[in-house]
């Protein structure tokens, strides 16, 4: 099963603590579930069962609900564990998620100051907290910058990832015919990217989430859910892969193009690949996630272009779909190495289509290399 | 593409605005995705991009991101949309998601009461709220009770989820073999799935989700993601899947038995298969949660295994993988004819394994009926 090597929990919790005390925050509760996954080593399907975890200077405690117990104790590295309940036999026990944490606010000194992750924890969560009478720091944005910058285990996971995305993809790829749908071609990779998983990673979890957009009207918008439509003869398609393996992500995305398509449709695949060459030139530690942006950008402006983009170069990427850095032509946070994103400059037009490969580097000393290597060129994407 | 039909859109605001004023509440805002769908017609894939949807008295507002713009105009039932932006040509316009909203907060009275998914919506937004000195009220439970009396529409849509749950479930079985991984299992369901939903629904959205736990120590804990795990001989495997079609969910579960079980695991399975018929058995409008809850759990408990429980009986469905209403032993609430949720009463064993078969039913005028069929016997699901 899933688990985080004891050396990176203490770790990454010894630089949790450090911040803490320097923001004046006695205990911080984690509510999201990547978060806790970072801190414990331990995930689980999480709807309408909150989990919590409290971390302490000095120890950590779980909330959890029954069904979690067992593979809670089995994975999760932490010193204490509270238990709630759902069923009959147990109501003489804790049977809300709120009953362990307002017991153990009671034991607290009322000047204790809580560590909220503000973005994330719903608001009802806050106005209890504000209700007892505690303060309520930010602590979502530690592990923001915390998780930006991934460790040796985490780039392993991350570089598996790459890879059994590009396998997927060529999946995809060897068995596009006439008149499948988005859903079918995607599913394709999935099958393949399931089978190769399970011959090489033993007691794993593997996952995988699709967008394809295809046709003019719909690949012109950058992201929608893969549909049942079928491929059409003269189709820009923009499939859209996201492959994650303990927990890590990679995502995969190629644009390509379906029977004879028009010299501007050929034109504007060809700026959105040199536009995304030119964002993996630009990385290197030291420089700004702004500039990565630019780089991009100025490939599309420069070609008359500049007006047909609706986001974005590129997100950080890891344990979540989406997260720091943002390659925004606003943001001014310095890439360090270890750092790990997508690059993927789009280009939109109505009535031509949408343009945009997406791959995921790793910033190095010196640069950064892509984990995600589907062919790119125009003539491996014309079928 | 996915869409409501305009008179339920009708019908839903009319029936919200009604609980607004009941309340005192001017404006709610909705943060949630499958409450914006509910309301509007439009879902979109929104991870760090948040998505609102304003409701007033007498029109509604979106905010949403400029790569959703288009998407948002073809499918969204709604009078006014704020967009705002993420790259340099835009950067006069709006560039974060707050930015419309704290216009929008600037034109309305300061005595204006907004309604909030308190339990959903991030703290953050509510502190933001609280600083600039509006009052707050819960509208998240209202939209739970809205939603929980599914109208024809949804009907038909969960009807269909319901139909292409078994035709995947059929297909996994079918492809039953032994060395095949939890993973490469649910696969063959998947692939099925999506080939008889393109050629029998055109232009719709279809998903899936999965969970397979398989061999002694893993069934017996009831909520694990699938894994690269081989099934072995003798395994007892508990495989669960919801498929969604239009926004609509159905949840199909089996247990099954490879090789050679023992006379307790059959014996467990049978259980767990009386105790969800006594589940389907006890529905009927008027009836409480709790007594549905009870009537399957009478089971176990008359067989000397009421120990071996550690979850309600059921969860309701509809767009979120589990909402109202909860068939809990301590939930009064009284269920009404087109309410929909999964009968799914567990029995986990340490050393013996994990049994809970789930069916997706659907509250009718006198009783109730299911909308997932695979079959139950014990003599079905030994291999």
């Amino acid at each position: 099963m899933q688990s985080v090597k004891k050396e990176s929990v203490d770790r990454r919790l010894r630089d949790l603590r450090k911040r803490m005390s320097q923001k004046g925050i006695d205990v911080a509760l984690f509510w999201d579930p990547d978060n806790e996954y970072y801190l414990s080593g331990f995930r689980a399907i999480s709807y309408s069962r909150p989990i919590m975890l409290l971390v302490y200077q000095d120890h950590t405690q779980y909330i959890i609900p029954a069904l979690e117990e067992e593979h809670a104790k089995l994975n999760a590295q932490v010193n204490e564990f509270f238990v709630y309940y759902e069923t009959k036999p147990h109501s003489h026990m804790n049977t809300h998620h709120l009953d362990p944490l307002l017991r153990i606010m009671d034991s607290l000194e009322s000047n204790t100051v809580f560590g909220l992750e503000l973005d994330i924890i719903p608001a009802s969560m806050l106005k209890m907290f504000q209700d007892n009478g505690f303060s309520v720091k930010d602590i979502g944005e530690d592990l923001i910058e915390l998780r930006a910058v991934k460790d040796e285990e985490e780039i392993f996971w991350l570089d598996q990832a790459g890879r059994l995305s590009d396998i997927a993809l060529e999946a995809s790829f060897d068995n596009l015919k006439p008149g499948i749908s988005e859903l079918e071609f995607d599913s394709f990779g999935d099958k393949k990217l399931l089978e190769v998983a399970s011959e090489e990673f033993p007691d794993q979890i593997v996952g995988f989430e699709n967008w394809t957009c295809s046709g003019i009207e719909r690949s012109a918008m950058p992201h929608l859910y893969s549909s049942t439509r079928k491929y059409e003869q003269n189709d820009v398609v923009v499939h859209s892969r996201q492959v994650w393996i303990n927990g890590y992500r990679a995502e995969n995305e190629r644009t390509f193009l379906i029977g004879e398509p028009t010299d501007q449709q050929k034109e504007c695949l060809q700026l959105a690949i040199d536009a995304q060459q030119a964002g993996f030139d630009a990385v290197k530690p030291g420089v700004k996630a702004s500039e990565v942006d630019q780089a991009s950008y100025n490939i599309f402006k420069n070609a008359g272009y500049g007006d047909y983009i609706q986001h974005r170069i590129g997100h950080g990427l890891g344990l979540t779909e989406h997260e720091e850095p943002y390659l925004r032509f606003d943001n001014d946070l310095i890439l360090e190495e270890g750092m790990v994103y997508t690059i993927e400059p789009g280009l939109y037009m109505p009535g031509v289509g949408g343009f945009r490969h997406s791959d995921t580097v790793i910033v190095t000393k010196d640069g950064c290399r892509t984990i995600t290597s589907y062919p790119r060129k125009l003539k491996n994407l014309m079928f």
